[in-house]
């Protein structure tokens, strides 16, 4: 068994059989060896870029995923996807094909080289935003690939291996490692007993879900622990679904000062808050603080957890989980849901505005769907949904790389292509990738795609025909444009039907925004006259991250207005009364 | 005068007009200071990778060039346009603007971040490709500034400037720096008084002029010091154009063993090499050897010079070779052209080959024409014409990043709107950044773009109408395919009374090869059955680079089967004869 066949039988061991990427001059062995190899698929990208979006996407639900780049140009494009991997622990291996040994060590000038010919360069720029980096050489190959894919269980973020052609093509030794790894039992013991008597003795606990739970594949223990336990639940805003709607004790998204309050102030009257998987960022978790209020508390996280600021390491989520579990007395919970979603409404031969759109959308979502949602403003509009039970929402604001989600819906079809699949962006943010669906076609699947055209002129797009779009694509596409009310519901209607790729463009009345995006910068803007130094530092970061993102939140008029204006947008968009 | 404003004056005496980059929620502050500059032009282009290729182009034409990216997520998608630029000596100023110092200091989990939020992690990425990297901070703002744009000047590389809002708006001296150098007298000297008297007494001299002569805005200097000395010239692919081929003594494009094949054995046989501004890499010099030859003779490079081995420092390029025109005793040149570039055909109403393409793009370019070119296979093809005096040709086969051009033209059209700009690409290539002409007409431009489209069936672009893309553009774009020579020949004239962007789609005969492209194929595979040991190291390194470069040469039947079939594609399309 040679070396690329040796990863290749790991990266089945972990269930990955889609695999992304660009074929380049450096990279054809290691694309040879994934097609001559029955259990995988290749998938051949637009670009690097999109093609590690999709390996995002498909590790999002597929649990692990892999990308083929090719040596400095190739790997370099790809470098904001790993980042955003990196960012929201999305478990990619990275495998860069790179010239043979003989040429990395007589540094000969092949092209995809700086004029230095040094090849250690790239993997210097991977470094930061990669969880472990190596370039493999016959010495180190074996070690090196076994070290990697230990962290990549554990860690389950991205990780980078370069591969020279005759290291590629090196005998090994296949002598399996074990990657998997195991909690430590004392550690297990004393952590969650300590948590359970923690629970059981508090007054007003709070269990606050989100995304990570996902990542560490905990779902299940996490919604046992939920039921058991009758605790009130919520999650931030990528966490939304990651409990089932229907469970009793489920109160909605968390949305700070900005929607369902009383979570808030349940919080922050709470005396044993367990967080479960967070990501404590500006627009995840509103600047809910990690270091104040999440250590000080009962935060459980992938391999480790924290119990009023002590860490505890090397133990499973799920292990934490399913043993808390066990240990923690059930308590009814009287409160019901906090937010019941939106209200539905009649379509009607009218202009789209955001509250008709979004109310159809969640009545549109199934059991079992997958939603990946591109930007912050429809993150934000899927968290205040009533959701149905067992969905999948992917969504990435934390990193909140513009366009990500067209090239993600590509890797989460070709993981469950069975699945729907539903792809929410909006027009700004897909033009940075549409050009992705080309692949989608050409690979089969078939997603409902769903683009909100909110008019916001700027440059980009203001020209652009979307619905058109799929004309030049050649495959299986349906492809309408909407601008009313009962044409958007008609053309959902058909999705149901058309046994194809479907394509929706919305045309949305000018700067109409999301209800939660309106509450959020009503609260903003209201608030924007007092004494700044009477609000909080989270308070003040908010702010400052609203105000630098009124694009994002559809409130640009043209690029060259983004930020001197916004006061003028604010007081005419917003009703402050 | 606030720090913002400091850098966009810099910017302005370095002649920078267009700055290219995508908006985003932390570098509004940046672009509001170039929009509100009345010297000064935005340009938002579609994704941050294309506006890196953007800024590239039009750093070629207009000597420097400027991008404004975001924080995290923006600045990385650039990243492999700056390493680019790295690469093949193009200055680019990368303005990033990132958080404010505050959020920095308090590792604010802002979005954009890594969970660590450590905002030194991106700068580290691109401390490997870029000549200086600086955070700006109060006390180190204005002297980092003028740091790095003495080394822009100087390296003419890129540089990177992560520049915090707060930084951005304070107070700052603007006390003027001096960013221009000088060359050392003494050095420039001695040095060129050895250069004279070498190739004064030299017997076989020749000159071998390349890219970076083109960097260094030394074509005047480098075309007095050719015509003066007599000596016969030639070219590496990438200086294709650098001097006029009606220059009595130039010899056409040194092309190693596969064509023009005198001026390998004059170089050979040569006494007294002169090297000026070359890129010694595998694709651009043939593996020409720049230890075993160059610096063994006179290497004269931006800001420094070998003679046998010997490195003077701190003189430029453009004084060097003003100093030895003038020692330099004239010669004559009795051997003229070695190349008289492509036979020209009549079109006939066939299908088109390379042959009659690319004689008839010969035909077509003229005096003053700018051309870029994308890919190895092109710019080969390129390196074979005899062209017009002046002008411009720009490829990029050391960094080789496909689908570089078509970005590239947007920002050379806007550095020379008035020249005549020529997009030469193909499928493949094109498809990756193809929807960057949609900036390309809404800022009215108009390049005249030829996607030369070998139907290579490869995967990505086998369902792809091209000459449909234009339909979704709703701007001033004449679109054709045309699939005859004839036909070929009417769309070309067609431009010449065009006003707007012409796109010409060309159908090739399938696998049918420029010339040089067969040359060289032709050359390697016949022979391949030879011992290997009998081959130079420089021909095992092309063989090597070229065998895995079958697909960009237009082999790829399909991206499955880039590699094992190789053989099988050389036999059945090479007539070894």
């Amino acid at each position: 068994m040679n070396t690329i066949e040796y990863i290749i039988k790991i990266l089945e061991e972990f269930g990955i059989e889609n695999i992304f990427g660009i074929s380049g001059c450096y990279n054809s062995f290691i694309i040879d060896s994934v097609i001559s190899n029955s259990h995988m698929n290749w998938i051949n990208c637009t670009n690097e870029l999109n093609a590690g979006y999709a390996a995002d996407g498909y590790a999002r639900i597929n649990g692990y995923g892999a990308l083929i780049t090719n040596y400095g140009s190739g790997e370099l494009s790809a470098i904001n996807a790993i980042a955003g991997a990196m960012a929201e622990n999305v478990p990619i291996v990275n495998l860069v094909g790179i010239p043979s040994t003989e040429h990395i060590n007589s540094r000969s000038l092949l092209h995809h080289n700086l004029l230095n010919a040094d090849y250690q360069t790239f993997i210097d720029s991977y470094r930061r935003v990669s969880s472990f980096c190596a370039l493999l050489t016959k010495d180190n190959a074996k070690i090196e690939i076994d070290r990697a894919f230990k962290i990549f269980s554990k860690e389950k973020k991205p990780i980078y291996l370069a591969i020279p052609e005759d290291i590629a093509k090196m005998e090994i030794s296949d002598k399996d490692a074990t990657y998997e790894w195991m909690s430590d039992e004392k550690t297990l013991n004393t952590a969650t007993e300590k948590i359970a008597a923690l629970i059981n003795n508090a007054k007003r606990p709070i269990i606050i879900g989100d995304i990570l739970i996902k990542r560490y594949n905990s779902e299940t223990q996490f919604k046992d622990f939920c039921i058991k336990s009758g605790i009130p639940i919520t999650n931030f805003v990528m966490g939304q679904g990651i409990i089932d709607n229907s469970v009793d004790n489920y109160w909605g998204c968390y949305f700070s000062y900005f929607a369902n309050q009383k979570i808030k102030q349940y919080i922050d009257d709470s005396d044993c808050i367990i967080a479960v998987g967070t990501i404590n960022s500006d627009f995840n978790s509103f600047n809910f603080n990690e270091s104040k209020e999440i250590k000080k508390n009962i935060a459980i996280y992938g391999s480790y957890l924290y119990i009023n600021e002590k860490k505890y390491d090397n133990i499973k989520m799920c292990d934490v989980l399913s043993r808390i579990t066990k240990l923690v007395e059930h308590r009814e919970c009287n409160i019901k849901q906090y937010n019941n979603g939106y209200d539905n409404n009649e379509p009607q031969n009218a202009p789209i505005n955001s509250n008709f759109l979004l109310s159809r959308i969640q009545e549109f979502l199934k059991e079992s769907d997958i939603v990946f949602v591109d930007g912050v403003c429809l993150s934000y509009s899927i968290a205040g949904m009533k959701l149905p039970n067992n969905i999948n929402i992917q969504s990435q604001i934390l990193w909140n790389s513009a366009g990500w989600a067209t090239p993600a819906i590509l890797g989460a079809c070709s993981a469950k292509p069975n699945s729907r699949a539903i792809l929410l962006t909006d027009n700004d943010t897909h033009f940075k990738t549409c050009i992705e669906l080309n692949t989608i076609l050409q690979y089969g699947y078939k997603p409902i795609v769903i683009v909100i055209n909110n008019q916001n002129t700027s440059q980009n797009t203001q020209r652009f025909n979307f619905a058109k779009l799929a004309r030049i694509f050649d495959g299986e596409i349906w492809a309408t444009k909407v601008t009313t009310e009962q044409d958007f519901d008609k053309a959902l209607n058909v999705t149901r039907i058309m046994n194809k790729l479907c394509y929706i463009e919305v045309i949305l009345e000018q700067n109409n925004l999301a209800k939660q995006v309106q509450d959020i910068i009503k609260y903003n803007h209201s608030d924007k006259n007092n004494s700044v130094a009477e609000k909080s530092k989270e308070e003040k970061t908010f702010n400052y991250v609203l105000t630098n993102n009124a694009g994002s939140f559809g409130y640009e008029t043209t690029v060259h207005k983004t930020y001197k204006d916004l006061d003028k947008l604010f007081n005419t968009e917003v009703d402050d009364g």
